[in-house]
C-alpha cells in the first residue's frame, strides 16, 4: 500500500503502520444503537431524535472548542451528551415526554452502545496476526470510554485509549490530533505513519490535515464531506480496513 | 433596560448601547429565500436541500477554523457555500440532477437573497430615530455583503460592514468577534456596551462568550442552543428589537 508512509525500523524499513488509531463513537461504538430505546420512549420519533441528538452532540463539543481553544468553555463529553439530548427533544416538540427516567435510559443506552459487528474481529486481526499496535482517540470522557471500551470486550486490545479530556479540546482540534502522535512517540510530521480511522467524515478531514494517513469507514455510503481533503483510502467496514493494512 | 451596560458620554452617561451589529445570513438575510427556487429545480426536495446546504454551509465554516484557527484551512464564505450545496445534493441522491445551470441558479439566489420584511424598517428606525450606529459582522466574504446590502436597499445604512475574510476565521471564533469592538474603537471589555444581534442561536451563543450584550432573534420559536450561556434577551423579529432598544 502505497498511501502509508512505512517508518524505519532496527530491521529496516517496514511496510505496515506504526500504529492504528481509531476513533471512538460512530467508528466502534454504534451511535444509533440507541434508536430502539428512543423509539420505544418516543414513538416513531426514535430515529428523528437520534439523529439530531448525535448532530447537536457533535455540534456543541465544535463550537465549545471554537469559541476558545484554550478550554475556558469545554464541558466533558457526558456533559454536552446531555445537553444535547435535551435540546433535540425540546426541537422536536418532546420535552415534556423527557422525564428524568426517560433520560436516564437513553443516557444509559448512550454508556453502552453496541460495538459494530466486525469491530472486535478487526481489532483482533490488526494486533494479533499484524501485531500492530492499536489506540483509541477520542471526544469521549474517560469515564465514558472505560465503560464502553468494557462493555465492548475491548479490554486490553487497545495500548492507549486516549480522551481529548486531557487537553480540552474537540476534535478537529490539531491539539486533540496531537494525543496520538505523541502517545506512539511520533512528531506531526511522522503522523503520516499512523493510519487514523474514522467513520465521521469531519474527523477524517481533520486528521487529513492533522497529518495522519486516513481511512474512512463509510458504512451508510454517504459522499464524502466537500472540505477540499479526502481520506487516503475509504472502506465500508472494519473488514475492508484489515485488507487495506493486509496489503501494505 | 439592564443588560445593556452604558458607557460613559461626553455629556455624561447614556441610556443607549454604543452601537448595534448584526450578523447578515439568517438574521438580515433570508437564507430560506432560496427554497422557491430548489422546489422548482428538485420538486418535493426544495426544503431539505436549502435547510442540509445551510447546515453543510455552517459546519463546513466551523470545521475549518477549529483546524487551525490560523487560517490555513480558510476558504472564502462564497466558496464554502457552493461546496456544501454539492454535498447537500449529493447527500439527498440529487447530485445527477444539479446541473451547473441549477448550480448557478441556486447560487445567483443566494448571492441576492431576501432580506426579512422588519429588517430594513427596524435598522432605519435604530439609525434615524435613535441615532446609533449600525454594522454587520458576517462570515460573507466582501463580494457576498456588497451584492446583499445593495440588493436589499441597504446602503448607507452601516458605518462598517465587517467580514471575517479579514481574519480568516469563522464565527464563533472570537477573532471573528473581535473585529466588532475594534471597529467601534473599544477594548473587549467594553463588548457588553455593543449589541449583538443574530438569529443563529450558536452566533448568539459565541457571542455572548465573547463579551457583547446580545438579542437572539428567534423567528422559529426554537429552543435555546444548550451551550450553557444564554442571550441577554430574545425576541421574536427586529421589530421586538427596536422595542428592547427603545425601552434602554
Amino acid at each position: 500500500m502505497s498511501a502509508i508512509t512505512t517508518h524505519a525500523t532496527s530491521s529496516g524499513s517496514s511496510a505496515s503502520p506504526r500504529a492504528v488509531i481509531f476513533d471512538a463513537y460512530g467508528t466502534l461504538f454504534d451511535v444509533h444503537s440507541v434508536i430502539a430505546a428512543a423509539e420505544q420512549l418516543f414513538p416513531g420519533n426514535g430515529n428523528a431524535l437520534s439523529q439530531l441528538w448525535r448532530q447537536k452532540q457533535i455540534e456543541y463539543t465544535q463550537l465549545r472548542t471554537l469559541a476558545d481553544p484554550s478550554g475556558s468553555h469545554y464541558a466533558p463529553f457526558w456533559d454536552i451528551t446531555l445537553d444535547a439530548l435535551r435540546h433535540a427533544a425540546a426541537r422536536l416538540g418532546l420535552a415534556s415526554s423527557l422525564t428524568s427516567v426517560a433520560e436516564k435510559r437513553l443516557m444509559d443506552e448512550y454508556a453502552c452502545l453496541s460495538a459494530f459487528p466486525d469491530a472486535l474481529p478487526a481489532l483482533k486481526a490488526l494486533r494479533d496476526r499484524f501485531g500492530i499496535p492499536l489506540a483509541i482517540l477520542s471526544n469521549g470522557n474517560p469515564p465514558m470510554l472505560d465503560i464502553a471500551v468494557k462493555s465492548a470486550g475491548m479490554s486490553g486490545l487497545f495500548d492507549h485509549v486516549l480522551s481529548v479530556d486531557s487537553v480540552r479540546a474537540y476534535k478537529p482540534a490539531a491539539a486533540a490530533y496531537e494525543l496520538g502522535t505523541r502517545a506512539f512517540g511520533a512528531t506531526r510530521a511522522a503522523a503520516r505513519e499512523i493510519v487514523f480511522v474514522s467513520s465521521n467524515g469531519w474527523d477524517v478531514a481533520g486528521a487529513t490535515w492533522f497529518g495522519y494517513t486516513t481511512f474512512w469507514i463509510n458504512r451508510a455510503a454517504l459522499p464524502l464531506e466537500n472540505l477540499g481533503v479526502a481520506p487516503h483510502e475509504t472502506g465500508r467496514d472494519m473488514t475492508e480496513l484489515v485488507v487495506f493494512i493486509e496489503g501494505a
